[in-house]
């Protein structure tokens, strides 16, 4: 169901992160599950994703991310920041030790000037205090920008290891 | 990339759902995020869907749906116990009025006389007291056990609905 693109680059996620013993946590708005899917459709998975997380509504982003109202309410749930809060936030209610989150407008409603359909924002953080964000507006359907996004934070991920 | 049959489905669970002014959440184990990513595929998703877990491992089967880890190590992660148990926690960390979950064998390896490859509990639970658990053993591949069992999730979901 994945591309062979996607496939392949979440087939080497599992390897790299196994091989060098760390393990994943997600964190996903916009792409709804589907970051998690991809790696677990590789066999193996369970030794690299050690949970994920589902925040599709604001209450989700504070209650099990503990992101805060404030922030959401200062910079808006499709931001850097709360990007960057919910990878942190995943990190601190898992055993993981690198968190991938992502956070943005699918379509085909709610773009806005700011954030057309398409954008979306990513967080990465890891254990040692690592962290980054990292914002695309991709192209396309809801499905299109979905599966770009699940291809994004893959390579991501593996941008950070050393043998990605 | 989901099949025809599960986006209809998925698309129903979303209109029946939102028509009775019910949330979900869902909590999956061998499906990995796939329900979730089916159910977020469709437009107008958000106002259904609250949150989800990936509950890969034990630990996050404990920690994050308060499954004890007594019933995991008498009746196994892959029972319908756990089903069960994992459905109930997903409503007690969220907001929603419905929980579906998943865990199973979706391989190729980790197959058992009692669970072979293919074999996967579902759990459903709602704010009522309904609980439903359920077995099935799907033929074919990883992608195939798991897709099956997206498909059969949904339609679980529907199967409790007024309209479905």
């Amino acid at each position: 169901m994945f591309s062979s693109e996607i496939s392949s680059r979440a087939s080497k996620v599992v390897s790299v992160y196994r091989a060098e013993n760390r393990k994943l946590v997600t964190a996903e708005s916009c792409t709804g599950g589907l970051i998690a899917a991809a790696l677990t459709d590789i066999p193996g998975s369970s030794a690299v994703l050690e949970r994920g997380f589902v925040t599709y509504s604001l209450d989700a982003k504070v209650e099990v991310l503990g992101v805060m109202p404030d922030v959401l309410a200062e910079y808006g749930a499709v931001s850097a920041r709360v990007a960057e809060d919910m990878a942190q936030g995943a990190l601190e209610f898992s055993r993981a030790d690198v968190a991938i989150s992502a956070t943005g407008i699918a379509g085909p409603e709610g773009g806005s000037a700011e954030n057309p359909t398409g954008t979306v924002y990513f967080g990465l953080a890891t254990r040692d205090n690592f962290l980054i964000h990292y914002k695309c507006v991709f192209p396309g359907d809801r499905e299109a920008v979905r599966m770009h996004a699940v291809g994004e934070a893959l390579k991501l991920l593996l941008s950070i290891t050393k043998h990605g």
